[in-house]
């Protein structure tokens, strides 16, 4: 069995806070600091730039790939680290249409997180060629998956109200018809058992700064499955991805497998911290995991039902269709978070009137579910979100 | 007149290492050793997902896109962060494309960092349309302007030979023909001075771990001139450039100015680094150092010369047509520079024969020139670098 109490000493949680917002930015692992500081005195400080090769700075995208690999259901050598979400979303959805040319459709949800459909409009508007983005709803999807479409692009669980999509099931009818898949794992690695490889996913990615904790920002990951590794094109084809980046040679020449997915040089410290993250890993069962946040979200959701009706629940009931993440609606929701956040109880808003919801076994645990619903009670009961300094929005929230 | 004693205490130099290759990775500033750590523990750990607003994170990218605007003659609002600088070349000649669209050509040169050369490459081969990149030799750029070139592509300073582009003629030779530019700063930005305003500049990047010492792998920055900002297209549309990230809208829209070529979520802890590093720019006249830096060149070049016949200068002698770097040729180079190594100087060397030295004022003065090249003759006079364990290639050099 894991054990979350050894896993909850790992993390930094401030004194009177309520932590329900891994899903958004994961809370700062202990052994980030010590890393990030020896990275910065004894890696860049004396080895300067020696530290691409003695500190292994060069290979860290690679070693870091291989250890979420093992969270993901991947085999080693399939993932590796860089860039943003938004620029792996585009790095693959690029080599998904490039492997699967005739085809002229990239088929999305609205449920998918809105820069995935940016990013995707972007580059079909580039490509041009006919290709063009089309957004279903996310109960839609299946029916939609036909002869026309190049490529699937879906994130697992939906950002607002967690809505589960059936991987396996999609991934296996988008073949069927022939199509590629592109999975986003964003609320998904660290939050559930993942296995693109039962999956038979074509291609995935990932950020690492909600439920793997490896700070504001941190790198995104990429998965390309075995069967494409060396037929994929890099259209961000930085040296990083060349077969031998340090020949200097002025023609492209991709590298092996996922090497060829790297693009420029590699963000160093944030790996650091990343890498460190990734400790309060070590001995988890995902299953454990999954078990766990279901329970802590059912009783989450029991006793606001209870205290709180006019919290409209948006995340369904069913345990199989959704991720670690519960939200309610209310038309007051912004206010109502605010309130809470002023209160230690820190969740979020997602427009137009969501309030969600992480649980997070790693850090969280009952106690934590039954006190934050005590607060989110006395708020609602007595309208304490009801006041003007909480209706005003910020920038973020 | 620039402190440069104050300068030099503001880094990290391990004893016994006299450091030539702060134009490749520079040394670790002490305040960034501070910096991350607070950001860590007091923004991360303390502010949680609040520290987007409380903490300035999410404005950071412009912030420190400001600070860097100062150093390469750029208005404030024009620079803005993320990436590396490999996208960001991706980035920028997309839009550079976008707003020339009846031109097919892409013009560079064999001088070009690699990188550039593969991401254009990758670009207009995925863009299509007939449109190509062209490469020429250094020498003749000027003349291969003509009215089939969309974007004049170029890196001002030579990462091998530190040969220095006349980016003023260039631009304006590149206008009169209806093309527009993309100037790569990679070698530039901090090195010398830089004025994109008065070059008339249309689209520039560059990273920030060379001369800015942000940091292994430090993000990236693009400039748009402002006459392109509000009609340049971003192809790499990520909801950080959208016009209201968080109002999560299903269709992209292009956020205003600069800000659209934000991308993803920025990297905190990086842009914590390279703000502490940007302290030791504050005071730095950026004439004071170029006179500093040729200097040292100069008189690195003058006692190499008249101590180590058999180096030959692979950098001009005309101080108006290089950067702060210098190379040498020699069949050796390798095994030289690890050789230099050893013995704690530490510059780099550049395939097939370059051994290269930059020349950062900032932490760098005449004494490091002269023992620097004691070392080095002493290495040449005595065959030093003559044995199996320095000509065995390492993977970077």
């Amino acid at each position: 069995m894991t054990d979350f109490a050894r896993t909850k000493a790992l993390f930094h949680i401030p004194k009177g806070v309520i932590y329900l917002d891994g899903n958004s930015l994961g809370p700062l692992p202990l052994a980030a600091k010590a890393r990030v500081a020896e990275m910065l005195a004894d890696e860049w400080g004396e080895h300067l730039i020696r530290g691409w090769n003695v500190a292994g700075w060069m290979v860290q995208p690679r070693r870091i790939g291989d250890r979420i690999a093992r969270l993901i259901g991947a085999a080693e050598g399939t993932v590796v680290m860089g860039d943003t979400l938004s620029i792996k979303v585009f790095q693959a959805l690029a080599a998904a249409l490039d492997l699967n040319p005739d085809r002229k459709v990239v088929l999305s949800d609205s449920g998918n997180f809105p820069s995935d459909l940016y990013m995707a409009q972007g580059l079909v508007d580039a490509l041009g060629r006919g290709l063009s983005l089309k957004v279903v709803e996310p109960e839609d999807v299946e029916g939609a998956i036909d002869e026309s479409v190049a490529a699937l692009m879906l994130t697992e669980v939906d950002y607002r109200t967690g809505r589960l999509h059936d991987m396996k099931a999609l991934t296996a009818r988008a073949h069927a018809a022939g199509a590629l898949t592109v999975w986003d794992l964003a609320h998904s690695a660290g939050a559930l058992p993942v296995d693109l490889s039962s999956a038979d996913a074509d291609f995935a990615v990932g950020c690492t700064y909600k439920y793997l904790n490896g700070g504001p920002g941190a790198p995104a990951f990429i998965y390309v499955a075995p069967r494409h590794a060396e037929a994929a094109r890099p259209v961000l084809s930085g040296w990083m991805g060349h077969e031998a980046p340090f020949a200097f040679d002025l023609d492209y020449r991709p590298g092996r497998g996922i090497e060829r997915m790297r693009v420029g040089t590699p963000p160093v410290i944030a790996l650091a911290a990343l890498d460190a993250a990734l400790e309060a890993w070590d001995g988890v069962d995902m299953t454990d995991l999954r078990r766990a946040s279901l329970e802590l979200s059912d009783l989450f959701i029991a006793l606001v039902e209870a205290r709180c009706p006019d919290l409209i629940l948006a995340t369904t009931r069913d345990r199989d269709r959704r991720g670690s993440q519960v939200s309610f609606r209310h038309p007051e929701g912004y206010a109502i978070m605010q309130a809470l956040i002023a209160r230690g109880v820190i969740g979020d808003f997602r427009a137009p009137d969501a309030i969600r919801f992480g649980f997070t076994p790693l850090y969280i645990g009952e106690a934590e579910v039954r006190a934050a619903v005590d607060i989110l009670a006395d708020i609602m009961a007595n309208r304490l979100w009801d006041t003007p300094a909480y209706r005003r929005k910020a920038l973020v929230t």
